[in-house]
């Protein structure tokens, strides 16, 4: 039996993970971030797919180390298996005695060719979870085919509200049609586990990457109901609330949010824009959402005078919410995104380290502890064997 | 003491919601979602902030309600409190004498002021649960200053990443700088629920909508440290995965994700470009991330012979993941999504009704039970009161 971790609010937990590329590993890389023990089973040889997209980093010793890889699978343990072999079948079974929770990304139906469908999963180990996580689900018309982060941002909608036109269709730059799916995931699986404490039986939790598009989408719907107008891009605005977007300063961009009026009366003070508080095309949010154009007119007029640090000590002075737009290597500086730990340096080889993103669930008072870094391949099969007994 | 619900994984457990706009109320309704009792208390007369952002709906009685609070509030009660009256501070407290989990996002600081910071709180309430949602978090040097989604995301890095080019800013179309603050606070939630049913003890989730937005850069802070470049927008395609993104058809567009060699040469043969198979410039992934332009001019020549439906077909039949660009109307009538119960309609006004997305998270073999419309504002007091006893 393996021994869970002692540290963390999911202490106790052991994960067994069979997920390849994002969306699952990003699911047990969070749970493992609350303290799960995460074993990750990987194909022999090749391991998970992510190991093969870059960028990659080479060691003084010449290994290839995947970033991709590197970035989402912390605090994991690997263990290479080929599970068409009955031999390497036989020591996932003796890894499921001890779990709690079984996480797998594969195409609905594999798991049942593997001889690892729900029915039997359940019926040999019921206080298991199983979590999967799919393009479409488990269920309904589209439930076979396969389907990637792109694939699920432009039919979940997502992609549609997002870009400059609608001819000019822009990807969200992260994968949030898989990162979104593992988050999804994490919520059923703890859910499943409050659930289990009462009942103590496990569940099947069906997480699909098109359905938590579909989750994001937030008013888009109702917009579309109540107006009739099928929503588009609408480049960097807030489609409810003006002004609220980026703006041009006299050097740079920076982002304003006055949300509400009082906000917006402010905002104009700053700007010497008095005059336009009882202009009727500003005089409420309404009024504003329907002249977004000559409002930003205005706005970027009187914000050429000065520069985006210039305007950001004022409008924070002034408590109008604002900010700069940070590319990543602003982000990597940022004051506060330091002081909440959200940077968290790893060795990735015996002579590099690299900055991954640290987990933004913190519980105040408390500093996570020492985090592991992505496994190699196989790296812990002799240590698991052992400790299952089988070596 | 009030009685928790019965069904779903979170039966059993009550949530007083003090929350307003986007990342809490997101938050709550998925706790919703799952079986928890959600009480919402309001500020009288004005209630979430949200009840005044359009687009609005008017019923017959001429009562107008926001389509923007509608689509987030859904299997929650009201009671309208103002927590600076002692009066109504005797509510609160009586309400939190039967709670789990305490939900908030006010800027930090304003829970003390009201007379219920984490200690007092933790010192009454032991095994409570307080959750507080915040721009900055409740830590570090920024943690004071007020946030909205499109600052995080801006500040976080995501829209340096989204977008055609670096000049023209694109806000993600959804407002995931709340939504995923209000995900990892049902994570961190349910990580300390599963911690209490051990220590016996709550604790104080403290999630930040900045740090969520560091959480979702997936490699794109690896690939700054491999490469020595500041990553920027890329339109529609993937940073590490080529082909992978939006092509124009002979009539629209199509998503195509070739993601590894063997559907990569699956795509040329049914384009009949297999004459770029030997090609040195696509002749692996790494190949063709350095000349995406040059692979999709090729793609898009040959693409112009059909329509999007007409090669969704052959590209699904031959299983190269493809997909549609939906809009939301598009996506409202998607057979998958309605397979998959992802569109729950819910009676807004005494003579019309509007459609919301549903939950994602599914457990396999179960439906779930029906939901309730976002309550008006105050609807519950009496039968709160009543069962507080108050009344």
């Amino acid at each position: 039996m393996l021994a869970p971790k002692t540290q963390g609010p999911l202490a106790g937990l052991v994960v067994i993970d069979l997920t390849r590329v994002l969306a699952g590993p990003y699911c047990t890389m969070t749970l493992g971030d609350l303290g799960a023990r995460v074993v990750k089973v990987e194909m022999p040889g090749q391991g998970d797919d992510a190991r093969h997209i870059g960028p990659f980093v080479e060691g003084a010793d010449g290994e290839q180390t995947s970033g991709y890889f590197f970035s989402v699978n912390r605090n994991k343990e690997s263990i290479a298996l080929d599970l068409k072999l009955d031999r390497d079948k036989a020591v996932l079974e003796k890894l499921l005695d001890s779990a709690d929770v079984l996480v797998e990304n594969y195409s609905p139906g594999t798991m049942d060719r593997l001889g690892y469908g729900w029915d039997m999963l359940h019926a040999r180990w019921p206080r298991l979870i199983l979590a999967s996580i799919s393009g479409f689900g488990q269920t309904g018309p589209y439930r076979t085919l396969p389907a990637y982060d792109m694939v699920v941002q432009a039919m979940g909608g997502v992609l549609s509200l997002t870009g400059d036109a609608p001819n000019r269709p822009t990807r969200v730059g992260v994968s949030i049609g898989d990162i979104a799916a593992g988050m999804f995931g994490v919520i059923g699986i703890q859910a499943a586990l409050l659930e289990r404490a009462r009942s103590h039986e496990g569940k099947h939790v069906d997480v699909a990457m098109l359905d938590s598009q579909v989750a994001l989408l937030e008013n888009a719907l109702v917009r579309y109901q109540v107006d009739g107008v099928v929503p588009g891009p609408i480049g960097s605005r807030h489609p409810s609330i003006t002004p609220f977007g980026v703006f041009r300063t006299g050097e740079g961009h920076i982002v304003l949010a006055a949300g509400n009026d009082r906000l917006f009366t402010r905002l104009l003070d700053i700007l010497g824009l008095e005059r336009l508080s009882t202009d009727p095309r500003f005089i409420d949010n309404a009024a504003r959402c329907a002249h977004p154009d000559e409002l930003r007119l205005e706005i970027e007029l009187a914000l050429a005078a000065k520069s985006t640090p210039e305007w950001l000590k004022i409008f924070t002075a002034a408590g109008v919410p604002c900010g700069p737009m940070n590319d990543v290597a602003a982000v990597m500086k940022d004051p506060q995104v330091r002081a909440r730990h959200m940077l968290m340096e790893l060795p990735v080889s015996n002579d590099r380290s690299l900055t991954i993103a640290g987990s933004p669930i913190k519980f105040q008072g408390e500093i996570l502890g020492d985090a592991q870094p992505a496994p190699r391949l196989d790296q812990h099969r002799d240590a698991l064997l052992t400790e299952l007994g089988l070596l």
